[in-house]
């Protein structure tokens, strides 16, 4: 941490509100960097300009958190998802926390290392051998000597447990998300003790990544918040929901959505929309407000207008950008200059141009999870009979 | 142009299909250094790093052309948005140029020097004095010796032909593109007579970029193709559309939606959208196939592979790209797996997520155009007794 | 015609507006009366209260012309459907004109006898051949001394001026009414050309009826009225829409639907839909004004409420509708006592209820007619090959 | 009862289906004869005819329940709805008894004398006063014998219970339903509660009418089962639900969705939406199915061929109805005959044809019920000045 800045935990402590970062997944597949399926960060390694160019946006955009880009970046997510090693996790780690690290210390930002879900624990891989994997992870974020961790993304809170459980033997501040909705993990687990459990195995900060919408994602949050203190336990709150409306989900979340992962685009949320996710947000008591999986910067930037008061402060970017609209006053259209008022961006209900096309869709809905023989993993690509297979059941689950 | 690349007409009359880039303006509003309103390019001279990374992006996803980012880099429009001229015209447009010519020379890309409609005119000043500043915009362009230039975003063809007449004197191909639709230009010249002046004017390639999406667009430039060849006259076509859906716009194009323009994401294309359109556009004749607003570095990629064939090259950002999904043969679940298959995109309807949404809108209708006193521009920002002026107006056109 | 009552050209000539009725093979087929596929009208002979009962409501809805139940009357398709003549094509018109009579009798309304396209004509049978079925049914309309004959749904003119020569002869006036929208008849001839044949042969009143909503076919009725007008000829308009909203179809019309016939229900028109049709229908100069497939009583009677004060009158099933929602100044609950006034229900945008159910279709697009094989009629039902045909050439026609 | 009949417990204790009718109100609103907003049933003594009818097409349809159109036919309603009693509430009490039995004897049907909730119970009266009304309605349907009775739409179980102890004390088998949903009645009392609390005020059968849509109520009957069984009670159940589609409602049901009561159209159910009800709600041990409003014969006809093998007969006016669109063999298009398989409807998604429509809506959400000044009943039209009122207290709960 560069001297004078507060870490994540004085300044939750102080009440402050701090703003994550946008998912860097999907943004970068959108920018050519990232390929949809493995989704994988070897870029952080390959193109790092690009991963930069990303970090630079979002601190401009007002976040307080530059997260490193390596999610999924485990040794054994990168040989199952076929790139044979040829860049190994560590490689990947230690050049994505020195581009987060030269980017962080050109503004108010910390780093927080990232671990996530890993395959090993849906094909049933033990405890020690799952922990092993985290552990080399740690190792990179420790050496390169990040301000506090975060693990994020797990859909059965006992794998979560385990992350903590390794993160927390490093001193630093942990931070732990599952990627769940208000129907509990995948094995059954409320959302509510969940957090119970994360904040035992002794998390500082709990709560929800990724796979639904913002108003899920933070009526989930509150459901933890509620178990917590229920519990007696004490805890901060975190929510880096997806920019995408999720409404038709199930348990599942986005993942079981038709539209994933290359239809979501009618789904992504508007500016406004964002206004009133950090409202709701900071109203049920969560700080630490960010996003996942379909923020672009002016996602973020919405939400530190948004708590702009609270947090006495712009973003940088917002040099760029008239609140509700006002950059309009400028337009060439007198129509257009009309719009430049809340009150008309706020009623907006817009439409998707796409007649064809219904408002919600049906999920899957297969029900499996770890311990189900379908999802034990494999580094070979789908073979052809695989997939035959796969479309067999998936016919079968329908009818 | 570097040795050995070709020049824009020699690709063109070899028959090789050109793909543009995207619209700078919406995607850098995304990114924090454009605002939406005036949408001027500024951030050319302020913020090089991002838009260099956003050219590189596009000459990945396999773009030809790196356009300047000139896009109202005029004095007369810089001094109407507010800005009051701290950054000139001339700074914007030659840090523009030196931006364009850098990347392309990291690849196959020509540099095309940019200038669009004025305020000008609008305001209806004299034919010298809007000649004057295309002029002044030129002298950069020449200076920094770009490969061609365009002449694109103009709603009535009397000022683009002015702006053909401009640049045609370089000596420079000329390309000339109307922001109309198949209802015409704003003074009800139809959109074939509209490419019949073009051609007569000077231009070597005509088309159609911004306000429509691609369908329509593609439809409105096989107007200008059938009125030019009727006339018995000769040219190249070109086509850079919106990435927005916009089946109910009228003749003024996205900008009378009421989504416009900080409500528009339920209209952005998927790739797949991007697929049928690059295939539609090459079906009808055009060779010059871009984007304008809206397109993501990944809508350009769509547009390459659904050509990869004709042009005989994959974009590099396809490495990270499996074609029509096949990345998700390495997805962890196996229901997304299922979804590794050309027939699975093409037939998706992709929901929005958005129950209480419409799916079209009904747009603004206001009839005026250049001429009209509410359309003079000023450089100060609207006032609050104006806007007032306008609602009212606007009550009063949908009464 | 009862003593006193004026004819309908005495009422059209005196500038008069005359309210049809809806049409009776729909409302039927929702009462359980008649059979959707072949659509004919048994009941008139067999279950005359319900056909009694139905004309009595739209008498009371405000209708000036009862017209007889007698669509596909014919005993060439009575045959074709299946029924076996075991009820002839006579005893079933006779039933219709006395139960029409019969209704008229008890208000200001005229009988007008009713004929429609032939199978024989689409199976290619001679004029002679099909001009003698229209005889066959005159012959009954005659003696039963109907007050006008209307000749409608006709989707060939070729056909529709054959009928209209057959009626004439009879000395009453004649209506012609043709089922196609602003694209123009099968055959490829154009709207108003269709006009114009008809009123050449003979009609004084032409119009549309059937196949399309109702802002389509005053459009396509206005095309009539400028062709006629354009050829120096003189008529009067009618028009008798689908009470659904079709604005995906194509030149065919809602029979090429997806949900046609049996998933419509989304479609159907309100009453406030049907004041702004009568409204537009006055507008343009069409004075006889009714309704088809779809329309319920209540939907004529909003048409008569919407002209109440051009024809002085107000219908009598106004004695339970509150004009603009006024009844609701009753409703128990306050809330929906604010919705009993005009502004609110015209400007209300409808839900559908339906979240997985798009807005538009994608109509069939076979494009064949009159001539083709796939199209001879024949009195079997379709049998099990015959459908595997026709499903294929489906999945055939839709790659 | 005609000789030789069962009563209704004595078929629902053999295990039989019954099907009942559907709501007369609305099916009478559309034909003219029912007033929206007071929707009382003055036309069982006006205009017999036209109820007569509307049994016998349900009759055909397969109900086996007539039920007296006597909704809201007390003296308090009829005084406090504008029509100052020049009509009885016993004059239509008799006349709706009269109709009933006659239809029934033309079949396998029973009559069901009905009360509904009154505004005295909402405007705070004594239960003894409240009591006096039941009784008073109850005298007629003892005088003209009908079968058994039902109390039903009742949006609080305080006066349904006084409903049902008031007709328990005839001797004649009493049924009991609620306007709600899952979410219980309007004072917070749980769904499951009510119908153990009316099982116990001695009703023999309890479940839901009106307010919802069909999978809605099916859901709320299915916990009143499960909460009679679990109080060690023993009952039977029956569903009359809406035809419209209503997933955007809370608590209140469709009285609060703005499109009611005049833009429900694109709300109502298809026939096969039907089937899928019947079939749900068989599946959950519901033995009386039937409708309420938006319910046309066609719907109860669909109903009862969903059930025709469990019941063993097909409703009479299934000889005007191919099953699963078999009709359509028969169809003039080939491609119209392509849709006669129960495949092809059971899949179709049907759109609305309304592009500007969104699929959900808003609901209103005041809510105050019984006990609250604004609900105070009187007989007087809502003023200008209480309506101004309204508006504005409406406005309020918007902002």
């Amino acid at each position: 941490m560069a001297p004078g800045k507060k870490g994540i935990l004085e300044r939750l402590n102080a009440g402050e509100v701090v703003i994550g970062d946008g998912g860097f997944v999907f943004a970068l597949e959108k920018r050519g960097y990232v390929k949809a399926g493995p989704w994988t960060p070897e870029a952080a390694h390959t193109h790092p300009e690009a991963v930069r160019q990303l970090h630079r946006e979002f601190l401009r955009a007002g976040s307080n958190v530059m997260q490193t880009f390596t999610f999924y970046a485990s040794d054994d997510k990168l040989e199952n998802r076929g790139q044979s090693l040829k860049i190994t996790g560590a490689q990947v780690n230690e050049a994505a926390c020195d581009l987060a690290r030269e980017v962080a210390n050109e503004g108010d930002a910390l780093v927080a290392g990232g671990v996530s879900q890993t395959p090993s624990y849906l094909s049933c891989k033990s405890e020690t051998e799952v922990k092993a994997i985290f552990k080399k992870q740690l190792d990179v974020f420790m050496k390169k000597n990040v301000d506090f961790m975060i693990a994020e993304y797990f859909e059965h809170v006992e794998e979560a447990e385990w992350a903590v459980q390794v993160l927390k033997a490093s001193g630093k501040p942990v931070a732990a998300c599952m990627c769940i909705g208000p129907e509990g993990d995948m094995h059954g687990v409320s959302t509510g003790e969940c957090a119970v459990r994360l904040v035992k195995a002794g998390a500082e900060i709990v709560g929800i990544n990724c796979h639904f919408d913002p108003m899920t994602c933070v009526k989930a949050v509150k459901m933890m918040k509620d178990a917590v203190e229920k519990a007696g336990l004490k805890a901060h709150y975190m929510v880096q929901p997806l920019a995408f409306h999720t409404p038709d989900c199930n348990c599942q979340g986005f993942i079981d959505l038709p539209e994933f992962p290359f239809g979501l685009e009618p789904r992504i949320l508007t500016r406004w929309d964002m206004h009133r996710y950090a409202r709701e947000a900071y109203n049920v008591g969560i700080r630490f407000i960010g996003g996942c999986c379909g923020f672009e910067p002016y996602h973020i930037r919405a939400v530190a207008e948004e708590l702009a008061t609270e947090r006495g402060i712009m973003p940088a970017a917002s040099e760029k950008h008239g609140m509700w609209g006002a950059g309009l006053e400028m337009h060439t259209k007198p129509w257009v200059r009309a719009r430049a008022r809340r009150d008309y961006w706020e009623k907006l209900q817009p439409a998707s141009g796409r007649p064809q096309c219904p408002s919600m869709s049906t999920p899957e809905g297969w029900g499996v999870t770890k311990g189900h023989a379908d999802l034990l993993q494999h580094k070979e690509a789908t073979s052809t009979q695989e997939m035959k297979h796969v479309v067999d059941l998936q016919k079968k689950a329908k009818s």
